[in-house]
């Protein structure tokens, strides 16, 4: 399972604050927080805080200065992702997103295949989100074959079927979990599909006890990634239930243990 | 979700001891302490605590004058099976179980029929427990031709691909999933599919997590129902927020409680 840390979001108000002051210690703080609990890579985004290119460079550089691990460069401007890819220190890192607007692949796709980086391919387009399952495998199809065109490795490359919350679309959850099925008959072996997992529960009551729950049902499916709350136990205890249930964990008494360990948590 | 309450047990001491004493006091307690959990029927087992027929019937006449829940009628004895539907007062009940063996078909089948009760069929047969996807499906479809050619309504049969313990057999769970979905296209609408959720995580340290996490994932799959401990309230929230999910249970913030009110639990 690779769990991608959502917590350097300018969508959060410390980080958002951290961003407009160039204050290092908050982002770090949730760098080192997120590596400590085996989060496989940091998602990082300047979000609405600024619109400079410039300010995602600095993100980047101060997350690399705490922690060695892999970095998601978030944003869905190519400038934005460029001055992110660029200050990578040549650590393993994923474009997070396109989308399957021919517009976007034309910009972003190549900004990855020319990182060395992995991407992530989000499975709207310029009609807005999927509504259905066909959508969701129709632009996520579209996706993954730019993207080996482009000389991305099947393996590098991300689906994500555009999770929504189950608080104001509740039929949607359904449809997202038969399109991650259909992601697995993409390739042999398949790419990896990957949800923005906080999406399902906002504005809900029982926030962790519904991701937890829809990511074990999605991973049943072939889900194989996930953005999401590193730091909610329950959640990585549930993975790595899910994934010993999968035959992908070795059983022990201490299997819940053995997995936080195995992935460099503590 | 059809949640079948596994604790009226010979499996367990204290049923055990109130069969050979014919006490009624743990069974009305259990069977009071299920039902105001919410389940759906109530597993009854005489087990190796007795091999006579009559103490079947004893066992199902306690929990009809405790409880007006369905009665599920455990055993492997056609003449056992008999004497717990002879003693039932005319509320819906399901024999658990037939193999998929002739014999047992023969015998077993017939009596579900003529008491218009429901059947849990179990992808066994006389080679012993199924250990691929291809043995459960064959099995699974045999017990299913003879139940409807024995004139059970598809909705009253049960379909069971055996779950064994991920401690000693942990590449069995996913196989198991993988029946689960090849049952739902048997028929359709499909047959309900049942499982043992306990037997996964027998000798495990983790039992609650290890059970409602595989729950959650079969559900996605396609199971709905399950023989289980009905008095762990995280499994019911699990099976409730897998029914939010499945946009088979309305959401809203108290989605948890009023799934266990609509059943009937407290």
């Amino acid at each position: 399972m690779i769990l991608i840390g959502e917590r350097i979001n300018a969508g959060f108000k410390d980080i958002a604050r951290a961003i407009r002051e160039h204050d290092p210690q908050p982002v770090v703080k949730w760098a080192k927080k997120q590596a400590a609990c085996g989060a496989d890579y940091l998602d990082v985004n300047i979000g609405a805080a600024s619109r400079d290119p410039a300010d995602m460079a600095w993100l980047v550089e101060v997350v690399q200065g705490a922690v060695p691990t892999p970095i998601s460069v978030d944003s869905n401007r190519p400038e934005v992702i460029r001055a992110g890819l660029e200050a990578l220190d040549g650590r393993a890192a994923i474009v997070n997103s396109t989308t399957a607007d021919d517009d976007k692949l034309e910009a972003i796709v190549p900004l990855a295949a020319e990182a060395g980086a992995g991407i992530i391919g989000v499975a709207m387009d310029a009609r807005g989100s999927p509504q259905d399952v066909a959508r969701r495998v129709e632009n996520g199809a579209k996706i993954f074959m730019a993207c080996v065109e482009a000389g991305i490795p099947p393996e590098m490359i991300f689906l994500d079927p555009v999770l929504m919350p189950i608080r104001f679309m509740q039929e949607q959850a359904t449809k997202v979990l038969e399109a991650i099925r259909e992601y697995t008959l993409l390739s042999d072996p398949p790419p990896h599909i990957s949800v923005g997992l906080s999406n399902i529960c906002s504005q809900t009551r029982e926030r962790s006890l519904i991701a937890r729950t829809f990511l074990v049902m999605a991973m049943a499916m072939g889900l194989d990634a996930a953005i999401c709350n590193v730091l909610d136990d329950e959640l990585l205890d549930a993975a790595a239930t899910a994934e010993l249930i999968l035959n992908r964990e070795i059983y022990s008494d201490g299997y819940l243990k053995a997995f936080r360990m195995r992935r460099g948590g503590g």
